[in-house]
């Protein structure tokens, strides 16, 4: 944990200057373009070339009637789904935390949209047979390294029953907005686990094992708890809590990101997304959050992308002066974002609305 | 300038979260893949959708006898190059200052290599018909915003024989790797000036005039200068310092980035550059600069790819311990990397050496 005024450390931005966040401004693209999409890489990027990929296999084993080994051929020859995914860092927002927990400094930019095409998990599981004492299925990646002393293979689990969910849908994905994977987004073959959190969606997926335990890894039982203190267990982070941004209006100063408009009528616009239930209903403040107005949602996202983001808009009269703009989505389970943020030693699921400094002149 | 042990602050976060470095495993690939290169934004990304990119036009004018004006289809018209080029920015290296200049807080990542095509901006030039009292060519963008109180869009110059010469061949560049460019990258046209630091290469181009009297413009006259103290005029900055970087060996620490190796021979490897001589040495230290020795080099760069990065590797019989690596370049002008960093204002052209900490056990 960083002391009070403490300002981010050289370990803090070594992470920084390797992981990045969506500039704001690309919030207007429907799918988020190649290599402005979120990233957060726990170790390093394994190198996979042409020849490793096709070497690649995975086994679906453990608590299953039929192992499976698939490479690459395999997969692509199964039937695929393409769904769109709004997917975001469960550490987004951190880096306001007051104390602030000492990890990856997000402000509130670790988010991206992107069509990930593959073969949907459950069908894997069909084909090697579930075994009826099977609990868990664990995820493991290729990426390796060490956290707090302990020395591991990035991986994660989901229960047999969301692992197997008809939605959210969980792929085994090849494609990335209709390409092969990037190298930084787990070519060549990794987990998207839509709703959820990112460190759910497992890159450079190199084994899918079957278990009658809960799984116990440092990813699952260690991080991504929400904890007040270090000794309790915590709860698991799961799903996306709801979140709205704004792509910031008029033009920035370089170093402060204040924004500067003319007087006159300014189009808002942003995107909105939930990992738990459709956003309903959009809010737009621009002073503060004193006042607020709804803004207009975009078309809801079509079957099968239920869990992309939604645009919205709104026109705002700005007048002479400084403004603070921001934003907050509500959805269909009732939660809406806060205007400070409870906080948890991990600095998880911060969804504290977006503050924007306009001056309009 | 931040104050002794001032920590970065949330303005220069803001700025180390838009843009981002290599990941330093990705010196590895020859060509670096799409969405790893360093980007560097002063102001937004301006959108421009394909529509857009169909109604650009690019303007040559100022000091010419016949001026031009080219749509994206006269200039794919036009016989094009490649290139392959090692950009680096200017600001790399600048968070370790002492005292630190607060701007993009770079620490030794902002690199990376791209094959770059387009028509070579002699070509247009010549086309143009450049007067005989033309002094400067002006390249401004569509990126627009404030700068220490200055409203612009960003725009830089090169002296008329630097715009014409045949070595290095400044392009007017609207590929990347072989695909359109990606809007971080300059969509739909930029300028490419291979050799030179990433500020002479304008991103999303939308005017040319040459000047028959030197461009006195903010990035030209204010920012990107050599100075000691604020009120000096100050050197431009221009050719890129030589400079060689290692991929990390081994795997690691999630937080501190030191590395783990396993006692035995490690293979060290990377790439080194400079843009203003070809390099012709590189050495490596695992003692921390008490003791070096050659690396070798890979091929040097083919015909017309001058300008771009070098490979060089070497191996290492590691003994359990902690260890600092390093390794510096050196080029066909005799310039070697400094140990320690020669300070200026604005924490530009910062070579001083990569340092690896590795725990062997």
């Amino acid at each position: 944990m960083a002391a009070p005024d403490e300002g981010i450390g050289h370990e803090e931005l070594a992470l920084a200057a390797r992981n990045h966040g969506i500039p704001l401004e690309a919030l207007r693209h429907d799918v988020t373009p190649p290599g402005l999409h979120y990233i957060l890489l726990h170790y390093d990027i394994p190198t996979v070339d042409a020849d490793a990929a096709a070497a690649w296999t995975l086994p679906v084993h453990g608590r299953v009637r039929t192992p499976l080994t698939l490479d690459l051929a395999a997969l692509r020859a199964l039937p695929s789904v393409t769904h769109r995914v709004t997917m975001e860092c469960a550490g987004n927002g951190r880096a306001r935390l007051s104390p602030r927990p000492v990890s990856q400094p997000w402000l509130t930019e670790a988010v991206g949209t992107a069509d990930w095409t593959g073969v949907p998990l459950r069908t894997l599981l069909a084909e090697a047979g579930v075994e009826p004492d099977a609990v868990e299925v664990v995820f493991t990646g290729a990426d390796h390294g060490v956290e707090r002393g302990v020395e591991q293979d990035y991986a994660r689990s989901l229960t047999v029953a969301d692992a197997t969910a008809a939605d959210p849908e969980v792929l085994v994905a090849y494609e990335m907005n209709g390409a092969p994977l990037p190298p930084q987004h787990g070519y060549p073959v990794r987990l998207v686990v839509p709703g959820w959190y990112g460190m759910a969606s497992v890159k450079w997926l190199a084994d899918i094992t079957v278990t009658d335990t809960p799984f116990t890894g440092f990813q699952q039982a260690v991080a991504y708890r929400y904890r007040q203190t270090p000794d309790e267990p915590g709860e698991p982070i799961t799903r996306i809590a709801p979140r709205a941004l704004m792509a910031p209006p008029g033009f920035p100063d370089f170093m402060s990101r204040t924004r500067v408009v003319r007087p006159g009528p300014v189009e808002l616009e942003g995107r909105a997304w939930s990992g738990r239930a459709p956003v309903v209903r959009v809010e737009v403040s621009t002073d503060d959050g004193a006042t607020w107005r709804d803004a207009e949602l975009g078309p809801a996202p079509a079957d099968g992308d239920a869990w992309s983001w939604r645009r919205w808009r709104t026109s705002w009269d700005a007048v002479p002066g400084r403004h603070v703009l921001t934003v907050r989505a509500t959805d269909a389970e009732g939660t809406t974002q806060p205007l400070t943020q409870p906080w948890n030693r991990g600095g998880f699921a911060n969804n504290e609305v977006q503050r924007i400094t306009v001056a309009c002149a």
